[in-house]
């Protein structure tokens, strides 16, 4: 840090998050704070923000926000599972705010949607203050299980599920663990045939090298097509974020049009277009990340 | 703005802007300062960056980095060029930083481009901060004028151009009268057949409004054809921006892909697939905008 006097993430009336590694900061004006607490693993807030909505803060990282989660959400979910032929059986690991349980189970061919979190307290809290992302917790599909997500997967018989979500927080302390190859094994192991792993992978941006380690390791872990998707997600850093699918046989980017054409549900931003464009990998990418 | 104490914008070693409209802020961490002036038009300055390269700022807001600027500049230009079947003739109205000019000037068809800037110290501080991007204004093909940008289109000749290219500022003082339909009159009289006009038409996620009052005015303005490009800018409100393209009567989705494929220039954002992605309206923009 530069300069004198206070830090700048700790200006009143705003909650500013600072991206180290980027130089750069990004904060959202408050209204009041909802609540605090520590749990056993984590500092978690709620508080209102003037044009946001309700902003959730985990160890002083921004979580989510009322107004845009829905890009981050969608965009976990719905490629994944629409590349997928036939998804019946996910696992969320990690993913506490229930946002990407509730989209999966927006499919209607789902059958079990398993949310593995490991502080319950998070889900709580989101029931409480992000209800409209917690609609599908009382699903009959829907299993919440306060656990270890990595023991979880190790544990799971061989071919339990056709589509696994890493929707983590960012790869330090205990989330580490969810962006190595031996994590990525057991995720290979515990998909059925033509599984696919999708997993939150930070800004294209900025983390190009973490990016470029979570596709090597789900090389090594034994994933045959890998493959980087972009979308905007205006309150994490740079304001551009990207979820990296690993699958089998099948190339991504041959997803079941059709069923994205006639979903019977509603999505914000999903549909076939900001698919493919998700798909789109710009130039510096390629030559980064030997991405197509 | 809430709370007590210094405004957000007033932190040491960061210039951070402030986006009222969202009651959101971005700070990035400052070097050095290196320029410093008040022009007959606008408070210019260049300061250092920990992590973004240089930095431009007008007026207090952000107006370019070195890092990311690419972004912005290859997605105004490039898309517009391959839209329309055969453009030689290009006028930037604003860009004095020079960016778009050399984005066009990579065109090897393209036979003059126009600059068309108000403030010259702009320009002349960019040929010293930010000389990557003035690399071109000694083509021969370039033709820089320190005029109004309005009057000078008025005044064009009929069917003086193929390409125009709005570069401008927000949409607050002088430059409310870009995002206006006389000006877009004015442009669709220079513009010959097939032109293609292009402005940028800030935040999807902020600024559906004057989207929405832009589209409007570019029908008003007799254009047949409208249709609003996204695209990630890290260092802009929200992380995410757009361009709004107009045109008569060549649908914007049937762009020139066989001279993008082929095309003899490097990018670092711009290819086939980020056109075809930038042109994917997510569903909220087709509800709130009307557009397909």
């Amino acid at each position: 840090m530069t300069g004198h006097g206070p830090a700048i993430s700790d200006h009143p009336g705003w909650f500013t998050e600072l991206c180290e590694e980027s130089g750069s900061a990004f904060a959202l004006q408050l209204g009041k704070k909802l609540h605090d607490e520590t749990s056993s693993f984590q500092h978690i807030e709620v508080y209102q923000t003037t044009h946001f909505g309700n902003l959730l803060v985990l160890d002083g990282f921004i979580m989510l926000t009322a107004r845009d989660n829905f890009l981050y959400h969608e965009m976990m979910v719905h490629p994944a599972l629409f590349t997928h032929p036939n998804p019946q059986r996910v696992l969320v690991v990690g993913g506490g705010d229930c946002g990407c349980l509730q989209e999966i189970l927006r499919h209607p061919k789902i059958q079990t949607a398993h949310l593995v979190e490991l502080d319950e307290r998070v889900t709580r809290v989101c029931e409480s203050f992000f209800p409209e992302l917690c609609a599908a917790n009382q699903d009959s599909r829907a299993g919440l299980h306060f656990k270890d997500g990595i023991q979880w997967v190790t544990d799971a018989a061989p071919g339990s599920y056709d589509v696994i979500v890493v929707d983590s927080t960012d790869p330090v302390g205990q989330a580490a663990r969810l962006f190595q190859a031996p994590f990525y094994a057991a995720c290979h192991a515990a998909l059925g045939q033509d599984g696919i792993l999708v997993v939150q992978s930070e800004s294209p941006l900025i983390h190009t090298d973490l990016i470029q380690s979570v596709r090597k390791a789900m090389a090594d872990a034994g994933f045959g097509q890998i493959t980087t998707l972009t979308f905007p997600q205006c309150t994490y850093p740079s304001g551009w974020w990207s979820a990296t699918l690993a699958g089998g046989a099948i190339p991504h980017t041959e997803f079941r049009e059709d069923a994205v054409r006639t979903k019977v549900f509603a999505t914000r931003y999903y549909n076939l277009g900001t698919h493919r464009g998700a798909l789109a990998q710009p130039e510096f990418m390629k030559e980064e990340l030997g991405s197509k």
